[in-house]
């Protein structure tokens, strides 16, 4: 079959089989198919849909395209977490030496990509001297010696997502459910992982606002791994406000810090603990849920978590001192402005508009427009009050941490108007809404 | 709007205004939207379609991209023909020196395209000297003294339409009505005419086999012309058997002699008299259609249409005598083969079947298979007999003529294949099966 066949025929709506998938994306990466034909594929998959064996198939292809790393060697099951990101979202940090002392082995490939904040990688990189490149190899043996790793994608895997996507970013079809999947997927299942947990989020400061579109999403990304013979669940969160107090790449480190110490925001906690339950109980470890979640807080409470941040912190080149001392060895920004709440401010707060939070740290310099763009490690908003709590005539709402005062203005008028308030207390609400798990047999 | 915008909007079903259209074809030409994202534009365009008034907009955005002649100044009312073509189809040959030699003026911009011979363009170049390279000042100028000009399409022509063609065909996204509509209007209305009437052919032999998809297209075409401010008519004709008894560049100029000089075969002139009354129609020549048909009758037994033909011939740089004394003056073929009924031949011929006579020609050298192909003006198949004729066992059914022994059997098996036979005498069928005018109003 040519190009031009395997486009005809998902554009008349029919189904493609795994060969000819397959042979689609091969002939992509090797030059076979024109950027025009693959974006024309791209909309004909896009308006058609493709159906859950279809994007099993694409993933796959997507997948063997690249690098598959190899953790067969690494004894116990090893399980990673993805997140469809948001605002605030540390939980990476916190979870992976977590769950990695209770005795689950975390391979972790992360990204940087475009947001609020950087990625998980541009956090790590606020330590001084810590690296996310490590070789297969080195990666391989740092997991089963310290029970967790964080690198950075090569550009050895996926090649055929990186093509894929560069593409479905100009041409208008990025927002495609089987392409996300097998976007997510075909990079996160090259780490060589026997399980995964995902963190879906919905709410303002989620890629998927909506809950249905949310719930999609998981119950796509859990069948379609579950396809690709890699358990996994899915637990949809609420990303309605900021996650935790501080967002922007040091000040989240810091933030990290304090919830293996202990002193972490409820909802942060909340998220991590749940994650760390559905990792464990993936890695078929404890016997109920309870005692899933006493091993974790025995974890964090005896101290091996934090420590055991401070090794995989070391092993990847950084100086966990920096961590110390209120964390003197992180880059800290040039000015600390005080956001405080009006003249008028009484009762509680009733919520946090986290889009807003997000923007005023994009605009202070924490995160990417667009792929190049560099980041300011120092920037952010800190110190973020929460939904709930009591709060009175020009109390302080957050601190921003400015290098440039370009913006500044904007970002502060962002962080006043993400508050609302309210006289009565409001109700406490589960930050987990569901637990999704395969459903569909493949 | 950004290229994105475009195409999520047509992606998603919407109804691009004819500002967007003009801006995304303009981009196309200037390079702001890549191929990629052109390719997915139509690819949405093909699955969402486009409705009457965006294909109106996109023929216009691909019109306007390039040079449009201006005929203002050539006094009467300019009038052209387009056929979807067929096998055998040299109307164009015959109907614009018969409409000219009648008073309407025929500018004609023509093709080369791909098929079982080559086009008009290609069957005028088998007379020695010939030349379809006419300046535009030059082409209007004989369309005044002539009547007519008959000119392949500069590369200043709709240059929108070769980016898009060549991506269409790339992409699977050839067969769409609006797409095609808009590729032959484009360039058909840049010939500065002031009517239209197409020649939309429907059977074995023609691009749209079915009469249903014949009589969208076509409808679609006068409709669109219509909106363009160019009046069209369409009759959608006959192409289930060759039209005509010659299929080959040279030997398809001698046919358009014979039928020049009262002896062209039934069905082809049948076809020409019909498009050529609906020229002078459109044209405002006559009173009636009898009248009409008259004065193209008229023309042709006075021998004025056949001079007229001459006298186009000479201005064009060819050679009339060439034509003269069994057309001496054209190529010919080193080898002419008769094909012979079977040995139990008796009765009538029921059908011819287009597409294998059509196949033959192909083999034998007539037409082009891909852009660039050489044809062989010299070679094809001449004297077929037709529908309704009676045959008896061994009769010559056709001769065909061969410069390349390579391919010789295949064409001759073809060609017996092609003849079917019956004992009792078939009923003539019209070779007109509708008229269409502009139903939508624009």
């Amino acid at each position: 079959m040519t190009a031009q066949d395997w486009i005809r025929k998902k554009r008349d709506g029919g189904e493609l089989s795994p060969d000819e998938i397959k042979d689609f994306v091969a002939a992509v990466v090797e030059g076979g198919v024109s950027d025009a034909q693959a974006a024309a594929m791209l909309m004909a998959m896009f308006i058609r849909g493709m159906n859950r064996a279809e994007t099993v198939a694409l993933t796959k292809a997507m997948l063997r395209s690249g690098e598959v790393l190899d953790l067969s060697g690494v004894p116990g099951c090893k399980v990673d977490k993805h997140s469809t990101g948001g605002v605030g979202d540390k939980v990476s940090l916190v979870l992976a030496p977590l769950v990695a002392a209770a005795g689950v082995p975390v391979p972790m490939i992360s990204g940087r990509g475009l947001g609020h904040t950087g990625g998980t990688l541009d956090k790590l990189e606020a330590v001084p001297g810590f690296s996310v490149d490590l070789a297969a190899d080195a990666f391989a043996r740092q997991v089963e010696r310290e029970g967790l790793a964080i690198i950075g994608q090569s550009r050895a895997i996926a090649p055929a997502d990186k093509i894929l996507y560069a593409l479905r970013d100009a041409t208008a079809t990025v927002e495609c459910l089987p392409l996300i999947c097998a976007s997510i997927l075909s990079k996160k299942l090259a780490e060589g992982i026997d399980a995964l947990v995902l963190d879906v989020k919905f709410g303002r400061g989620a890629f998927m606002e909506a809950v249905d579109d949310a719930r999609e999403l998981g119950q796509a990304l859990v069948d379609i791994s579950a396809g690709m013979g890699v358990p996994a669940t899915a637990l949809l969160t609420d990303m309605n406000d900021p996650l935790g107090r501080a967002v922007g790449n040091a000040l989240e480190v810091v933030e990290t810090v304090d919830c293996l110490e202990g002193e972490g925001p409820s909802d942060l906690m909340e998220v991590t603990m749940a994650l760390g339950v559905e990792m464990l109980a993936a890695a078929g470890m404890g016997e109920s849920e309870e005692d899933r979640r006493g091993r974790l807080r025995e974890a964090l409470d005896s101290g091996r978590a934090r420590e055991r941040f401070d090794r995989f912190i070391a092993a990847q080149g950084g100086k966990p001192e920096a961590l110390r001392d209120g964390a003197r060895g992180l880059p800290h920004a040039h000015t600390v402005l005080p956001v405080h709440a009006p003249a008028d401010a009484a009762g509680y707060i009733k919520d946090v508009d986290a889009r807003k939070i997000g923007r005023a740290a994009m605009i202070l310099g924490a995160g990417r427009k667009r792929d190049g763009d560099t980041i300011d490690p120092a920037v952010g908003v800190s110190d973020l009050r929460k939904r709930g709590e009591p709060v009175g005539a020009r109390d302080v709402l957050c601190h921003l941490h400015i290098n440039d005062d370009h913006g500044r203005e904007e970002a502060v008028r962002l962080c006043r108007a993400a508050f609302r308030f309210v006289s009565d207390k409001p109700e406490s609400r589960s930050m987990v809404l569901e637990r999704l798990q395969p459903v569909t047999a493949l």
